[in-house]
């Protein structure tokens, strides 16, 4: 039988996919390590690659939509600009749905089918919700999306595509995340929320891939986006993984980052808390990451305190300076939430001295396309011509 | 020294970068073949694996953002619904900027940084003006847009964030091309349009990738977007050059699909002409490939005639049913023009017989998130709740 388990209470319970959170101490339950020994299984592709540090037992390649494998970038000029010479992007725009998402979707989805789940859902209004919706589409599972009441009918329109039943609640978005749990519980449906243990799964492979790019050395830091704490867990516990393996001994530092108008756990973190407090107003354009009350939040600082790891907030300028920096001198168009990374690092290399050699890795979650409405605080910067004036136009731009 | 050549007039010409035009019938020209025999080089990455069938004496890694190796999708519901087990999809939005044009960029950039050129352009308001300016962004190299007069700032944004010189010239778009090879000339811009002869060699990866994706098995049909031409000329180069050096006998039966609404090709094809006529009104919404002057629009039709390819065109209606359709039952969000595929297979499957075992390739060209105004003719289905009633409302939806 399978179990998940408490970090907290350091208890195990028998899987209930319906209700993954400690009946103890209510905080979400992580899969429990296995104990055989395990591999990675280069020759296969997807998934398969990584069957044995996840809680499946088969890859049906028909529920995937060919995710993973993202681009690790190495970059030039902006580590040019910084004077360090191993500062990379792992590039998970390239996912199906363009957000990291699609690596936990994936697996969580392959969990459901396992298990004879005919229904999945999301509480979400952004790129897991996508996400969802088109795994679900593409297993032919009826997916349920709920969403904020006061959602923009764009914001719908691209998880909406895939033809999801979309629920629009009037009410409080954390109350509505946890009554997703027993309105699953009733109807059989897997809510595959934020911190859904297999989804956690799921983001171990983006490490898993970060590590095998990087010839099997460990980068100095990784920076990654921090909103509801799933995907910083997931990334954690791949090195967990690799370190119980015996494929590597140190440890990366993990850098999480938040916006300064939603920053929960950068607070709990600047004040040595165990627990982060919950914050009742928010002031952030960078909603991809905007959760004031993470439910992966304090498993996250647990592990951040266990592992040197840290938690800084960033503001919204900040962040969109990264945010174009990012496409200008590398090409790289992405979301908000993501450029929260470059300015971390950033920000950090003005209190802390860097080595010209470490290698630094930005998560680089989702793609500019997502969050079109966030690029438009930028000044267009427009030339006029008519096909006789051109010439004279060019020259003057040369 | 390089040379480029005209298929028309089968003449040789020394290449001129800033004019790939033949001099006599001034038909876009072509990379000549190589006389030396080829191969793939499996053990390298991006590229390189590809170097013996690029025009390009070797890759430089810096300048790429590791676009390709995309996903080959097998669409098994569709399959089902159509009888036929062997559709796949060429998923060509994961690429960097998340559509095929990154193809034609990288190998361009490619050439230019090793010609010793810093200045490149473009004339394009879409999938193309983005790709150009996040690859000259990468490179470091100067950039310049050239705009329809008309176009809405919405629609520049995602490309303006890489920091490209971005012109609107007012004037016929037809002549704007033309002359943005005059201003190429006069100021050394090197202007990677559509039919940029080594843009359409970077299209030939994707057609090796499919015949490496189906264990070097030749697909039977293969449909790709039909606008200017230069994405159709490069895939049909892939299967020549596959032929040429005897790792194909036969050829896969290529279908360019246009929108009714702007289809000269199609037409020119159903007449029997090997000449296309321009077209002066255009009525379509898929505009990334409505093209009423294509530059490869003759190069096509031979290529069409020499292989016994087909040209069809499907209505904009049968287009969005398409896109949607892709969505809800494989989980691919597509742009309309990438959707034209799907419909042109939907349309000849009532004029013709498939085998249920053909290997049927679609090339989705770009994202559905690159086109979301195209998105808002679809109604949206959503469900009000309250917190209280979400019970009632979900068990209504079961």
């Amino acid at each position: 039988m399978e179990h998940l388990e408490c970090i907290f209470c350091q208890k195990k319970y028998p899987l209930n996919l319906f209700n993954p959170f400690c009946p103890e101490c209510r905080e979400p339950m992580l899969v429990s390590y296995p104990l055989k020994k395990r591999k990675f299984y280069h020759e296969k592709s997807g998934l398969e690659k990584y069957l044995d540090f996840l809680p499946l037992n088969k890859i049906n390649q028909g529920l995937s939509l060919m995710e993973g494998d993202t681009p690790l970038l190495r970059l030039n000029q902006l580590g040019k600009k910084l004077n360090l010479s191993h500062i990379f992007a792992k590039n998970e725009t390239s996912n199906p749905t363009h957000s990291f998402k699609d690596r936990g979707s994936t697996v969580a989805i392959q969990k459901a089918v396992s298990m004879g789940i005919d229904r999945v859902g999301t509480v979400s209004t952004g790129n897991m919700a996508a996400s969802t919706a088109a795994f679900g589409a593409r297993s032919g599972l009826k997916t349920y999306v709920l969403l904020k009441e006061d959602i923009s009918p764009e914001k719908i329109l691209s998880t909406a595509m895939y033809n999801p039943l979309l629920i629009k609640v009037k009410g409080y978005y954390g109350q509505l995340f946890l009554q997703s749990y027993s309105l699953g519980q009733k109807f059989g449906i897997y809510f595959m929320n934020s911190v859904d243990p297999f989804r956690i799964e799921g983001y171990k492979v983006i490490g898993f891939e970060i590590f095998h790019q990087l010839n099997k050395q460990v980068p100095q830091y990784i920076f990654v986006p921090l909103g509801s704490g799933g995907h910083l867990i997931g990334l954690m516990r791949t090195f967990q993984d690799l370190k119980r393996e015996g494929f590597i001994r140190s440890y990366p530092t993990f850098v999480g980052v938040q916006p300064l108008g939603c920053s929960p756990l950068a607070q709990a973190y600047a004040r040595k808390k165990s627990k982060y407090k919950r914050i009742f107003k928010t002031e952030t354009i960078v909603h991809a990451i905007s959760n004031p009350d993470p439910p992966g939040g304090n498993i996250v600082l647990k592990l951040m305190r266990e592992n040197k790891g840290m938690i800084i907030a960033v503001s919204d300028r900040e962040i969109l300076i990264s945010q174009k920096m990012l496409a200008e001198e590398e090409g790289i168009l992405c979301q908000p939430a993501s450029a929260t990374t470059l300015a971390g690092l950033l920000k950090l290399s003005k209190k802390m001295k860097f080595k010209t050699k470490d290698k630094i890795v930005l998560v680089i979650t989702g793609s500019g396309l997502k969050a079109m409405k966030a690029l438009e605080s930028f000044k267009l910067d427009v030339h006029q011509a008519s096909l006789s004036s051109l010439e004279k136009t060019v020259n003057s731009l040369i």
